[in-house]
């Protein structure tokens, strides 16, 4: 297999076929087969999302594929941002239809005339739902599987307020649930309010999580937007309100998509295969018995009983039992990136012992067999811990503050630099750079309308802002996040 | 709201609407809007699917929706069968697609192209992928919610096997995970085979279970086909044979669909609302509190501590602290089927009891608070067996032997009438009736290859088959099921 470090996409893409995660040869270019272990770690990843919008009091629905064109073009900046990568139902059996349907890119237009039946007075408000679908994209850049794909499996929430104030909270428990949810995945990233001249189509304003990749380019993974009333406009959403009156709603979505998953696998892996975070892993744990001729039977029940002891202790447990040698097998859990290996041989048998070996340090541990699920516990919290470490280090080690756009374009990974906030100079520092200004990092973007301590986990340690635009070298309080994107 | 018995379409599509399962206002004709209680108990469906699946050593997978032209014209049956009433996807962006896509009406022309890359040996097979995921038609006749629309959400097993037999195997055992299924649902059906002219496009043969709805239609809810190898040659699924050489594989489909929750609806409910089979209702019981002004605390706490109580001990229940009166709570909870309302008053409270009241019966009863949970599962075994019980006798006593065509014709419900096989014959019983053939009960289709218990199971049981062709008075041993059908 390719080297991460020598070529991350030869292996990033021989390494998710590898992993039986998806399958690429589907005659269509960006859209991918998912197989049963790849879609299994998605399946994860969308429990902890449900168990999250349950959490939030999201309730979940599911609307329709197809959107009729006159509704898609009722608001103008979404038919500018996506009228040209869309796909476009024109038949129906020999049938030319009257009015062509949208394939839904995202669902603000499908959604937004129910919204307008549903919401009536400030008692339905705040509307919370979400739904985790297929969207599509034509796209016509290079496609690469889980990251820019022509089907993606989704996940939008969209919400309606009374106010823009309880909006912008709805934004703020979007990032506590984002937040919970990166942890769960071992991933770090850093948060940015978007420039105006890249927020979301029809957006207020936009804010996003990116991680970043092994080339140290930064990956959007989620995005929250606040929509003010500019769809409750377009689409007439409308509520009494308390003092009379009828007003217009304020919105906000969040999004994220099976990029998450494209993100574990390059930030966790290696060169010997995937790394899951204990959370989403399908199998947290595989018991490999040690096998020999004539001897199988006393191992392979020792190694199912202890399946069975450690599967009650709520773990996800797998015994394999092929015919294969334990290196094969040793290999093959490695490259699906199974946190914990157990092995069982005939003297662990015989000492009621069995050993753990961790996936990403190959630490051993023998471990009493009464003991295993205590013993498993802490080596995937160990592992947990250890995947954490390596991804934040990464990240914060690749974090550079520079005073002109000059040092920006030269810093390895993120520069942070002071953007006095004018078009031009932000329109400059990209265009010498040739790098994204990604935003505003969010403790600064949302100031003291942040809790506190919600305004501290979010802030990457400084090391020193430079308190000048990195263009036009005014002196600005506003540092920005500016770094190559995929 | 209208009578079940007097206009069973309006009263269906009130219901559906009053218990909050879809929203039918969506701009496209024959696509719904899933409400977040439709979806929860169409959710609570595909659990036990997903459940039976894994039993069964199923694999979760999920295909692109799309189609290219050219894989979908590859299986001649297939084409003729769905090509007009697909949708097609003709333009991405600006552009025209140099190939068409179908939006998949069903995904064998999807999926069998890659079963051709994985199946390589006999020790591939068998192999049993699963999906669940929207299927399209484009629906020419008039639809109804769940039953006949344009977005299907669907159920699709595909299997590969090494000969004949085994693929046989599998129908038998997609029966068994049927009639587990069908238990939970608290769904009478009877089992047919299709005669040939009805089979799915591109089968071998068609096996289906059909439901009976209030008009004494019948309703088809469960499919199951064999394709023999017609598929396997069309896409080239080829193994290589223990005994050498390549042979075509042996392939079956297992399919259902949101009509499944259509077919709860119509069998169970009554003019008061929906009953929901307990495995599926997203509340299992729902505890209303009887407060009185000024004594609610109390109250509203007991029954919050009851909640937990019951939930503990693995049930789905719901305090509903709303404002609204208890009158106006028990039609509520009524309309959306909740198996088992819990009322909890002041005094109830004094007493450590309360009050559990069966939604089909109106049966109340007296438990003590400490033994909520076990009175709970009482009352939601005895509701089930009061839907199970009614619901086959609606069935059972509609299903009449009879002598000819004629006496076919006026038979309410199903007739059960000697077939001799001729396809003229059958045809003339078609006219003659202007009813359907839904086939040969299972039983007798398979004889002896099928076990014996199950053979016993599926049998309806006889008022006396009269051993004659309805059409041409030859003597035959073979009975086929009539019926009207939706």
């Amino acid at each position: 297999m390719s080297k991460k470090q020598e070529n991350f996409s030869e292996w990033y893409n021989e390494l998710i076929e590898k992993a039986d995660l998806i399958d690429k040869r589907y005659p269509i270019k960006g859209m991918d087969v998912w197989r049963p272990y790849g879609l299994a770690t998605m399946r994860a990843i969308d429990r902890y999302i449900h168990e999250e919008m349950a959490r939030t009091k999201h309730q979940e629905v599911q609307f329709p594929l197809f959107i009729p064109q006159t509704e898609f073009n009722k608001e103008a900046e979404q038919i500018k941002g996506f009228g040209g990568e869309v796909y476009w139902v024109t038949k129906g059996g020999e049938n030319d239809l009257d009015v062509p349907l949208v394939v839904r890119p995202t669902s603000e237009t499908a959604m937004y005339p129910m919204f307008s039946l549903w919401v009536r007075s400030h008692k339905d408000l705040p509307l919370k739902t979400y739904q985790i679908v297929s969207v599509f994209r034509y796209e016509t850049k290079q496609t690469r599987s889980f990251i820019r794909v022509r089907e993606i499996h989704f996940f939008e929430a969209h919400t309606a307020h009374d106010s823009y104030e309880d909006a912008e909270r709805q934004i703020h428990e979007d990032v506590q649930i984002w937040a919970r949810l990166a942890e769960k995945l071992c991933l770090p990233y850093i948060l940015s309010k978007r420039p105006d001249w890249d927020k979301f189509p029809g957006a207020h304003y936009s804010v996003a999580a990116d991680a970043m990749l092994p080339e140290l380019k930064t990956l959007q993974v989620a995005t929250f937007h606040h929509y003010k009333d500019n769809f409750a406009k377009a689409y007439d959403i409308k509520f009494e309100a308390p003092t009379g009156g009828h007003v217009h709603a304020h919105q906000t979505t969040y999004g994220m998509s099976e990029r998450l998953l494209g993100a574990i696998i390059a930030v966790h892996g290696d060169d010997k295969g995937l790394m899951l975070p204990p959370a989403v892993a399908p199998y947290q744990a595989v018991i490999v018995p040690i096998v020999f001729k004539g001897k199988e039977a006393g191992v392979m029940d020792a190694a199912r009983a202890l399946a069975n002891q450690i599967a009650a202790a709520g773990f996800r447990v797998h015994v394999d039992e092929r015919e294969e040698t334990a290196g094969f097998k040793f290999n093959d859990w490695e490259m699906r990136g199974v946190p914990v290996r157990i092995e069982l041989g005939p003297k662990d048998v015989e000492k009621q012992q069995c050993v753990m070996v961790r996936r990403d340090s190959g630490a051993k541990s023998f471990v009493a067999q009464a003991d295993a699920a205590k013993g498993l516990a802490t080596a995937l919290a160990e592992y947990a811990d250890g995947l954490v470490a390596r991804a934040w280090k990464t990240l914060t080690d690749n974090v550079h503050d520079v005073k002109s756009a000059e040092d920006a374009k030269k810093a390895v990974g993120i520069a942070r630099a002071g953007w006095c906030g004018d078009d031009a100079c932000g329109q400059k520092i990209q265009a010498v750079t040739e790098k994204t200004i990604l935003g505003v990092p969010l403790d600064v973007a949302f100031g003291e309308s942040f809790r506190e301590e919600t305004r501290a986990k979010l802030a990457l340690p400084g090391k020193g802002f430079h308190g000048h635009c990195a263009a036009c070298g005014k002196a600005t309080t506003t540092p920005v996040h500016i770094a190559k994107t995929y």
